[in-house]
């Protein structure tokens, strides 16, 4: 039976009305006194697993999931071996550096060699300011990232930006965007090349939706 | 000022307390709408920081705090390079090996060669399967870790175990353990060693405080 891995978190309300769109409901997920973590599509056809944000490449490139929906972020961190195929352009966001407002920090290269970067994209960071030749350190943090300037711990973070509120009440400006992200969705390799439990029917439905909602 | 970094979640009440009981008030943290990450303390003698569990140990080593309360099983994950000072006793819990009941399996050896073990004790667990000499393929796991043998994508499980209610409610059991853990006070090992703030008084006091906890 196709297995779809879906995140727990901001995405799933969206994610969930795109498969009901293309006709599988697993909207009991999204009722708050539901406690299972795997359900059967009342038609029988497929099955959603619920999981963290960071596990769903994990299931999808273990094969324990056929496809499944996540942000380009955490694809961009992890790196798995899955292959991306639909931009379902909801849960739009963008990773950035932001300093303190009151820094004299204006631009990624303002910042001090040897200096701290706070994140919990911890790949990402490096990469960025590798390209731009200037040795930081990355200190690694996974909840709070905001409280590393606030502490005096780093100059700069490197950390998700939806509305940038959490930024601004906490006295921290933008000063550069690594890159934008949308949710993803993504399919074990050998299972898209065998067209196992016809994948292809279903990535080319949601293809389908996600094309035509887009030109409302 | 002294800093400490106290984690969130089941261990802070107990922190707090034990702070309480030297004289250190950081009681506003457990009120539910309180949303600031660091306090002073009333008597404006210490502060604390409120972060993730496993942000702790970097906070202590970076040295913007510079005592911690954290589990042991974090600091055997992370290896921070922190000094461990004192076994606070509270948060018991253990690091240990879980298979489906219905599986056959009821050691570690039992488990097939290239089978598969799901953990976000990554580092645990590679060192455990490394010192039976037995080759397993270690899935990084950070959320709901028991969904691993449920659908079959890992054989076993390294996961904490408190009450081991998790475990029963999803049809596992436990077949080896680890480690035991409790919660620890760090420090940072330059503060410490150069008694900043008056490390030294607090640490002592602390110590006392479990010792005399611990013959009631």
């Amino acid at each position: 039976m196709l297995t779809f891995a879906l995140a727990k978190g901001g995405l799933l309300k969206d994610s969930i009305k795109l498969l009901q769109s293309i006709g599988l409901d697993f909207s009991a997920f999204l009722d708050p006194g539901f406690r299972q973590l795997q359900i059967t599509d009342p038609t029988g056809t497929a099955k959603a697993l619920l999981v963290r944000n960071g596990d769903v490449s994990v299931y999808v490139q273990y094969g324990q999931a056929h496809l499944g929906i996540v942000g380009y972020d955490v694809l961009r961190e992890q790196r798995p071996n899955v292959a991306q195929l639909v931009d379902l352009k909801y849960g739009g966001c963008r990773l950035s550096v932001a300093v303190k407002e009151s820094s004299p920090y204006r631009s990624s290269l303002d910042l001090p060699m040897h200096g701290r970067v706070a994140s919990k994209f911890v790949n990402c960071a490096r990469d960025h300011f590798d390209s731009l030749d200037l040795p930081v350190d990355i200190v690694p943090l996974y909840g709070s990232v905001e409280l590393g300037p606030i502490t005096g711990m780093s100059e700069a973070i490197v950390d998700l930006v939806a509305t940038g509120n959490t930024l601004r009440e906490n006295g921290l400006i933008e000063i550069e965007t690594l890159f934008y992200s949308t949710s993803r969705l993504i399919a074990n390799p050998l299972s898209y090349r065998l067209n196992t439990d016809q994948i292809a029917d279903y990535v080319a439905k949601i293809r389908d939706q996600v094309n035509a909602t887009a030109l409302v």
